[in-house]
């Protein structure tokens, strides 16, 4: 059994990580965006270098290691986002990064992740317990585990996003609307923004830290949830470490569908020319949707980038 | 006849034009960018609210006129990225926009510009003088002519982008790559990044600034000029102020193709996450093929994103 929640991250965390992040990566735009005839934010960082915010996580886990841990190598388990985050980070820092990603990821992320210089490890989505996958690796060959949301580091660095945007906001905005997948991002928004309300946005059917927030306990995805086009939506379970935190900061959760998904990409793309994949484009969706209260002070977090080419040329030709 | 060369921009200018256009508009990002193993950066200003980069221009001429001026209401010519800018501008000065634009614009443009509350007046191309059309509003109906490239405020507002690259990049980049049409966005550069080689880049067979330069005199489109999938650069020819400052401080033209600008938008969505229409793609595409010298403090400007979104499926889906 692997240790992920050695301790709970800090609101002086997510500071620290701020600053990490601020030394390599340039912030992110914070752009305009009118939604119903309602000027708001979105914050783009599916402009970040690897096409994602997990980049920020990523960069705050891998360098916080140790010396001896750096040798020793990291190990993690993604659907393709976290996984170039860790990718892009190790060959930063020189550190052997081995990746287990589901056999049906999409092939531009399979493709980036390897182009990182990273190990890649497919397991069978469904069917096969990815962390025990990890866990497997680990054990023969030593490595740390960079959970995507599990660990205290990963969601201090997520939550960077937050700071950032108050710098360039110039204030606390009003709300965040998340993409939300684990709940690292999140709860890493929670803890860098408190006076700002944190709305988790969830594919239908896999809103399973909604869910959980309202059951107060962990709730995992059905064995028969749906389908989703959000492929880096698709956590089976949160785990304690993000909910000890959401619960009592965050707002209730909010499910949006692949229909609204689609629509949140067609309007990025033709009002906002910017390319997000549907897990990017949840929280935009719920905002479109009316799902979330949207004023002048709120931004949209649009938290992903990397679109399969032909699902997306369908999309925006409106046949996808 | 209309006298739009009625003095010529100015450097002074350029740096009042980029007061006034930093008054209302934040900067665009400008981001890294790797080409062919470079690190270079690229100015995405079709993040702009409209989409492209001729908001500048727009704004500083029509912020520029009379009282009077303005109570007569302002007509331009243009295949659509000019029209979003004079539109954009006239709404929020209150002044009245008639727009004379190509019968097989975008229908993106001709709807983003109608949307903006402009009045559009349709000609036919190829066959229709688009200026007569334009002189013969201005003679029923009065009002300025806001030309799209031969003016000399538009002129120092599209310059503003050199002037905003330079603060950003903190200090004057070793070159500007632009797209280039009539040569309104290349002679503003070249009068506000006077230590940069401004590299103007234009369609095969629609190359007229690049053949004009080579002249030394103005050079018209040919009747028999191939089709290209840049609508925006597509000017009949440049014009003499366009020329005049151009003369002597720019780099040669360089000409790209069709399959060139594709590959050069499918790597902006790939790579960079950002939806860039063809004509705004071409400096892009001479970076990438290797038209260009490229090294770690090139600009290479992103001059638009309204893309016909059919079109641009087709382009991502490598089926265009």
């Amino acid at each position: 059994m692997i240790q992920t929640e050695s301790r709970m991250p800090t609101a002086e965390g997510v500071r620290a990580a701020t600053a990490a992040v601020a030394a390599i990566l340039p912030p992110t735009p914070l752009l305009p965006v009118e939604i119903g005839g309602v000027k708001a934010w979105v914050k783009a960082d599916n402009l970040q270098p690897i096409g994602s915010f997990k980049i920020r996580g990523a960069w705050w886990r891998l360098s916080s290691l140790t010396a001896e841990e750096r040798a020793s190598g990291v190990v993690a388990v993604s659907s393709g986002n976290h996984a170039q985050g860790v990718a892009w980070s190790a060959r930063r820092l020189g550190i052997k990064a081995t990746i287990v990603m589901p056999h049906n990821a999409p092939e531009v992320k399979l493709a980036n992740t390897r182009a990182l210089g990273a190990e890649v490890v497919l397991y069978q989505r469904p069917g096969e317990d990815r962390d025990a996958v990890a866990a497997r690796l680990i054990e023969q060959n030593g490595g740390t585990l960079v959970h995507a949301f599990g660990d205290p580091w990963v969601i201090e660095g997520q939550g960077s996003a937050a700071i950032e945007i108050a710098a360039q906001l110039g204030r606390a905005p009003s709300r965040i609307v998340a993409c939300c997948g684990g709940g690292g991002l999140t709860a890493g928004l929670s803890l860098g923004a408190p006076d700002s309300a944190v709305h988790p946005v969830e594919p239908v059917g896999w809103d399973m830290v909604g869910q959980s927030l309202a059951a107060g306990r962990i709730v995992p995805a059905a064995p028969d949830a749906p389908k989703t086009i959000c492929d880096a939506l698709q956590p089976l379970a949160t785990k304690l470490i993000n909910l000890a935190v959401l619960q009592g900061r965050s707002e209730p959760g909010v499910a949006v569908t692949d229909a609204e998904v689609r629509a949140a990409q067609r309007f990025a793309f033709a009002n906002l020319r910017l390319v997000v994949e549907p897990g990017g484009a949840a929280a935009l969706a719920a905002a479109l949707a009316g799902k979330v209260p949207v004023d002048e002070d709120t931004v949209i977090m649009l938290t992903g980038g990397n679109a399969d080419p032909a699902a997306f040329a369908a999309t925006i030709a409106g046949d996808g």
